[in-house]
């Protein structure tokens, strides 16, 4: 199908113009998780383009007033909404010195932003209170669990500190593990029950894990990258359960919190259900929860910002988290931003209607994934899971074992084959399921679907005639 | 003297506003480097810092650049200068997705940041050769060091990995050595020789420190922090000579590299030196050195933002780094920084005026510098280098015996105690030497000048004030 020159390429987060390629670049470059998803364009698509609304688009209010706070002098530019200047001044006042400029007023980052969040997770968890000094700001949902990981590090060998961590997972937690010197000792999530956490993977992986490391902690994402998997209530008890029995830890990333739309499907956060679990647990049980700027709600991804939530730590473990933090105070922007992600503008307030973009971006990420899942369920070979919530779809090839072997004489997984020839043959780049922890036979691709429905349509018929071409060339 | 109600916090990097302070809260506050100095106002000095310029202002470019890459609509606004808004539009399009909001283009930064960084290194050493995928971006100094320095991390007791550290250091290198599990191995500056290092001292830790631990590194500040020396190119030859025989790696912070004002110093960087000495050198010496936007000229602590330059290094350490960085890409918006502080505006460009308000800003830190450097030596019991660059000044107590019994019954360093008195009594608050590693009797308060000089005066009488009270009182 030749070899477009020009191709857009989505970048997590935010939607990028369209940019020229360089045909003999694309055929080298792997796909990354920082372009999870590029497609050939057409002068049509891009005139469409310009009709159609993007369902990534920038959040107007946010943009505001992170700008009027680094450029104070927009404080009096009538032409931005009243509400968004009076926040900037409230949140320049919060800053150490009046000013993005400082470091934060307190090593731990702003106390105006820490008391937010607190204010932001109770009324999230239905009233179960939250403290202040139990949450961290950090510059991103990796920094921070990278913080934590290196804190678990311990031994060698059979000594070695595991995590139970899902298969799949998000696709930088193996390489965190790896620059961490933990063991993953993989937990397998159940693909026909629609990505589900099942307890008797999970105990089984802790019984094999034991055999050739020390499993200090479960990692959970819930809802799950990238599955799009929201946790009932009774799986998360039982996980917490598991966690209080055999004395674990409990990582949880909830950073797609508020990105959930599968029908009858609710986001419960494991604080307020090991609250509600009563004080045997609720005393007991380690927990750390994870929440960024880089969710499907903001899709902020460069802005780096984001905190966990500490319940039942150590006092020494939580003054090591904070002097780790204190050591290097967190970038101030990110905090601004987290502060307006917690808070956002109400009916009423002039920048409501900018901000509602991302209500309106939830119904289009809901369309895109339910028309994408049934356009692959529709393929031969291949068969999706429903998305609940989240950016991804996370489809299973079956693929023809002629292909898996030429896989193995290049030295490659098939489907990392799989997608440097939709690539090359395509222009359309995804990201290849062994990314995300897997690494047996168990085939899938990585699909985002935070893209204007015009480009998401394109994208599909260009991989269904890859797919197409694919079965009929290894029949 | 009262309890003033209201107090000037000067925090580092940026000017405040007047804040109220509960003078309740301020006695139990200990200093910290976020508050470096604080001094109470009078509504006389209120008015004379409104007709005075301040000397730590909002560099204007930088902060117009990076408000219009957060919020694009203020590229078609004409009341910015046009220069700014070109050089947004440029960095907006080297960014992935042409948006701050996405990560960055490749997982290790803007390739565009690392090239400017580069240029700017080869013009700053002469010409010789700086390599693009030698610099590795971070999100400031502090995390880049302690990602160095948890990769160095090894062993316990007799074979931890010790690191060559100058007393007095940076204020931050302590806590990050005790964070990664190090062991300082300390070398004493020479005061006497307004704080320059002596290989000889530096020779004699390492023989000390071998018989405790396993010395891999030499961490050198320079210009200092906190002493404001530069070191001179023959100092620096013998460090680097001494590095290569005893297979030390150097650990270089250069931060305010482009703030020296002492007469005839000049700033050499190790990279530069260690390449001039030829090939037996530059192809041996494993060096990093780093730079941030925290350092004097730019003082924009609250971004977080720095690279490094590795050289020498292993491929593997390099990887490593490199794979530590793509877990969690840098933000965005101090990568942005940084390129406008590698290529500030030329003379010509509009907004060239606006920007050498930092440059006026380095002849008020000289002209302070001295003032203070001459202001202290006079006070009894008080003896001060004078600062060739940087933003401190680092006197040396001279206090009677009686204070320091009087600080060991409280259980707390003499210093700490000066400097708590001086908070209570006066409400300024300073830095005391032991944050910088020094804990033998050898005592130090730490005194930030990047101040309006109408501040530096005030807050000089109140030291003194203080100071020959407390000599009164402990004669």
């Amino acid at each position: 199908s030749g070899s477009p020159q020009s191709a857009l390429i989505i970048h997590a987060g935010h939607m990028t113009s369209v940019q020229e390629v360089n045909p003999a670049v694309r055929r080298i470059r792997a796909p990354t998780r920082l372009q999870d998803l590029a497609i050939p364009i057409t002068d049509e698509i891009l005139q469409r383009l310009k009709t159609e609304p993007l369902c990534a688009c920038h959040h107007c209010a946010l943009s505001q007033v992170l700008a009027a706070c680094m450029y104070p002098k927009l404080l009096e530019e009538k032409s931005l909404p009243l509400d968004v200047r009076q926040r900037a001044q409230k949140l320049l006042g919060a800053c150490g010195g009046g000013s993005v400029g400082s470091y934060s007023a307190t090593p731990t980052g702003i106390p105006l932003v820490h008391k937010s969040i607190a204010e932001f997770i109770e009324r999230r968890d239905c009233g179960v209170s939250s403290h202040q000094d139990h949450i961290i700001l950090s510059s991103g949902f990796e920094k921070i669990l990278w913080m934590v990981l290196h804190l678990m590090s311990n031994g060698e060998g059979q000594t070695q500190t595991g995590l139970l961590t899902p298969v799949p997972c998000p696709q930088t937690v193996p390489m965190l593990l790896d620059v961490s010197w933990l063991t993953m000792v993989p937990y397998q999530l159940k693909e026909d029950r629609g990505w589900a956490l099942d307890l008797d993977e999970l105990r089984q992986a802790l019984e094999t894990g034991r055999r050739h490391c020390e499993p200090r902690a479960i990692f959970i994402s819930n809802p799950g990258n990238p599955t799009g998997h929201v946790q009932d209530r009774e799986t998360i008890e039982e996980v917490i359960n598991f966690a209080a029995t055999e004395g674990l830890v409990l990582l949880v990333e909830e950073v797609d919190q508020e990105s959930v739309f599968g029908q009858d499907k609710e986001f419960f956060s494991y604080k307020q259900v090991l609250f509600e679990m009563g004080q045997k647990y609720s005393e007991m049980v380690e927990l750390i929860s994870f929440n960024a700027l880089s969710g499907a709600k903001m899709g902020e991804c460069g802005l780096r910002g984001g905190y966990m939530e500490v319940i039942n730590m150590d006092p020494a473990v939580k003054t090591y988290l904070r002097n780790m933090q204190a050591t290097s105070t967190p970038p101030v922007l990110p905090q601004l931003a987290l502060e307006v992600m917690v808070n956002p503008p109400s009916l009423g307030d002039p920048s409501y209607e900018t901000y509602t973009n991302i209500v309106r971006t939830q119904t289009t990420l809901s369309q895109n994934a339910h028309r994408a899942c049934e356009f692959l369920n529709e393929l031969p070979g291949m068969s999706c899971q429903p998305a609940m919530a989240g950016t991804f779809l996370y489809p299973h090839l079956n693929l023809p074992p002629q292909m898996i072997e030429k896989a193995k004489t290049l030295g490659v997984e098939a489907d990392v084959l799989y997608c440097q020839k939709l690539l090359e043959e395509e222009g359309v780049c995804l990201g290849p399921g062994c990314e995300n922890g897997q690494d047996d036979q168990n085939y899938h691709i990585r699909l985002s679907f935070l893209v204007p429905p015009v480009i998401l349509e394109d994208l599909l018929l260009h991989l269904r005639s890859f797919h197409l071409r694919l079965l009929e060339k290894f029949p």
